[in-house]
């Protein structure tokens, strides 16, 4: 018989505990950017904070990213309206209904968009710097100082029926992508000052529950001992996703795990999340991760098409990276390729090594090169550009600013089947980068809850250990993450520091 | 604050007891095919058994189905052998690979494909006939009296690349559906000689826990009343799936809750799932359902095409009806079509309310009619039969037997879109049905399993109140189901009544 699950299952009772090392109002495990949101709120709010961090130190995935927060409505954030850019609440929602569609949580939306823009000013309030100028090109994170840029798919269709076109990704002003550094120095300064205390290298393996099933404190494991910490109003998980945890990735995720490439810091296991499950909370959304195919920038490769193994089209390509990624998974096997004029090639700036694998001086001279079935490729051009010269593409819509017909050779098929890409991988830089936005089911408050939707007391989770805005990367925009991460660690903080 | 999380969790302290109604070896919850199986096999085996009913019957969703058990390997089954048809365990492991694919639970393959064939024997052993005849026909289920047909996709693409297709769909013999009737009573009437306790209209609604976490006993309701019962060997979870609960579907399948239609019994309401995971269990492949789009019988219908509203094929279209499902939900929208001539034409036998929305005595006739971008379907029909006529398909390989050009006017266009189908649904027979195919994580001994992988002591679960053999619908074949539940029903019991 095997052991009991007791002493495996990563929650304990408090009463098994003989010694605290410290006792302290709010503990939070993680500090990355949803951690230090969370921290910083429940200090401020009056509570003693403690934060754990498995890590060496803080920063978490939010460090590593370009920080880019998706913000808007409310008329429009400080940055915007300075560009003379309006954003009302309702068209924020109208898009993010559109972008989660079934996945999306109401509530969340809703508390979201509503206080996405003075969450901005709360960004800026800790010394992070947004330089009042939009990047307008087609692009994944400027590499010069524009703080504004289309992080989504808000030009595209189906999403420009239904709201009108805002930039609403805010990205940290400095040349290069150091985003996530500049915020996380900012906040991690602002929340030393507050009087927090931060214990690194310090993983959390247990919950503390009291008779009634309240968590109260934590087991963490510190140079290989095991210590406790009571945790007076409550426990804050905010240790980030699983995309770092195969055996899960492989669990919840079977397909993508094949040939997708994790993307995100070590740390990234889905500690969590599992606490959490122990706890009695729920998991949600776990299928469902954000993925990533940037065959762009140069944004003129938009004027491409992309074929799937059948030598079909299947989406208007001037969607956001996320969603082409989306689709192009859902071809058979994988295995989806881009046609591209001369004039219009140049290789991609992440996917640069992806392979020409046919090329000619007309279609049909290409045609013999590729890997399509005879005949299909001249149809689905001849079609393509019957209408594409109308400025038209009655198939999917690509707007007309992307449209021109494939007509002047030389021509070249790409390749950047989801196989292919992962064989010529440089980490980080090229790939199906995916991490995962499934978690714990929490409300707005940051409150975990179990199967019957009720609050366990005592215990929050924000950040991607929990299945917060994002849900899909078929509506996804940059900066959802860590705007949802900060947002909603910040209310999970205050909520905490206030409970009895 | 809300109530703290035990009052309501689904599990409770054996210590919180002070009468037991009664003391068992081995608790069985809920009374389908799973819960039979896995009680007869206790009861054979020496223990002490009671089945916890929440319905004023037994018979689940078994009951309700054509009880099709899809078997085969070692050679072949009896049924398989005496008509002359050989089925060796390999090729049987190799389809199940190419169904599963990374959805796929190894060991549970392995060990169904080794044991099905015995598992066939002992079904017969019951008291269940089988008519040594095999229907050969493309169908759902014969409505004559032979017990034997194809059940899934091993005569179709990719299949017919790694495995010799032979039938494996095995269904009691009578004329008429009436197979889970046949079954459930004949099992159900072992189960009484072998002395077991039923109780129906009982609910569980806890577990009972021991100071280390072993699951030994139940709470119940009863007339609107709790009563205890103890289990002194172990808890068998047989609820079912999650199929009619709401807030389920909506939260596990997002997307397909939007437009499916449940298909199972009243209390296919995850009731095991929900223990389960407050015992420390981990719910997998939540995200995954059966569907099933029969537009077929008549057969001869898949000479048809099927289209999206980009008028595009996406599938081959002899493959088996749940796969169809699977790949036209994935379509935009779940909109499709199917275009078919005159003399193939038949009302489909289960959609015979699909309608036809467009007609033509050439496709270009009836492109004037129809909802796809002007020009499309001309090209479509024009690749597929310049194919055809050669019996070839390169873009899905439907095999030779199904291919004809679409080349004897009149033709039709009938919608079977998600929406189309659900609006006009006569329950039971028709609509993109579904029924769930996430559950408790377990091993092949039907241990529930926690997040560490660890067998959770005295909870054992099987049947659709687990993840089991089927996992995803792009490979399911009919039998699956019913087959898992009883192959692995029988194993838990077993598993259960010899525990200490």
């Amino acid at each position: 018989m095997q052991p009991p699950s007791s002493f495996t299952a990563p929650i304990r009772s408090v009463n098994s505990v003989e010694h605290f090392t410290a006792t302290t109002d709010v503990l939070i495990c993680g500090y990355g950017g949803a951690g230090a949101a969370a921290a910083l709120e429940a200090a401020r709010a009056g509570a003693r904070v403690t934060v754990l961090e498995r890590a060496s130190a803080g920063g978490g995935s939010t460090a590593m990213s370009s920080c880019e927060m998706y913000l808007g409505g409310s008329g429009g954030t400080a940055l915007q309206r300075e560009l003379g850019l309006e954003d009302s609440t309702e068209n924020m929602l109208a898009y993010l209904h559109e972008a989660l569609g079934p996945f999306g949580d109401e509530e969340k939306i809703r508390c979201y968009a509503e206080g996405a823009a003075a969450h901005f000013d709360w960004v800026e309030s800790l010394g992070v710097s947004y330089k009042r100028a939009v990047f307008t090109e087609r692009t994944v994170v400027p590499l010069s100082d524009e703080s504004l840029l289309y992080t989504g798919n808000e030009k595209s269709h189906p999403f420009n029926r239904v709201a009108q076109p805002v930039p609403r990704g805010h990205v940290p002003s400095k040349e290069g992508d150091e985003g996530g550094k500049i915020f996380m120095d900012a906040i991690m300064q602002r929340v030393a000052e507050a009087g927090v205390t931060v214990m690194n290298d310090t993983r959390v393996v247990a919950l503390l529950a009291d008779d009634h099933g309240a968590i109260c404190g934590v087991i963490a494991k510190q140079n290989n001992q095991e210590i406790a910490l009571r945790a007076e109003r409550g426990v804050i998980l905010t240790t980030g996703g699983f995309v770092m945890n195969e055996a899960m990735t492989r669990q919840y995720l079977p397909e993508i795990h094949q040939y997708a490439v994790p993307y995100g810091n070590t740390y990234d296991m889905g500690d969590g999340i599992v606490l959490g499950l122990a706890a009695g909370g729920q998991a949600i959304n776990m299928d469902q991760a954000f993925m990533s195919f940037p065959l762009y920038p140069p944004a003129k490769m938009t004027f491409g098409i992309l074929l799937n193994q059948q030598g079909q089209r299947y989406i208007n390509e001037d969607a956001y990276l996320a969603r082409l990624a989306y689709y192009s998974c859902q071809q058979p096997e994988q295995k989806f390729y881009l046609l591209v004029q001369d004039e219009d090639y140049e290789p991609s700036h992440y996917l640069e090594r992806a392979p020409i694998i046919a090329t000619g001086d007309s279609i049909a001279e290409l045609a013999a090169e590729a890997p399509f079935p005879a005949g299909v490729l001249e149809q689905t051009v001849s079609y393509f550009n019957e209408h594409a010269g109308n400025g038209r593409d009655p198939l999917f819509h690509k707007t007309a600013e992307w449209l021109k017909p494939l007509s002047k050779p030389p021509f070249a098929l790409l390749e950047y089947s989801a196989d292919a890409m992962k064989a010529i991988i440089m980490p980080g830089t090229t790939g199906p980068l995916i991490f995962t936005l499934g978690g714990l089911h929490t409300n707005i408050d940051g409150e975990v809850l179990n199967m019957n939707g009720q609050a366990i007391p005592g215990l929050f989770a924000a950040g991607r250990a929990t299945a917060g805005l994002p849900r899909t990367a078929k509506g996804y925009a940059s900066g959802m993450s860590v705007g949802d991460a900060t947002f909603f660690g910040r209310r999970a903080g205050r909520r905490a520091a206030t409970q009895a």
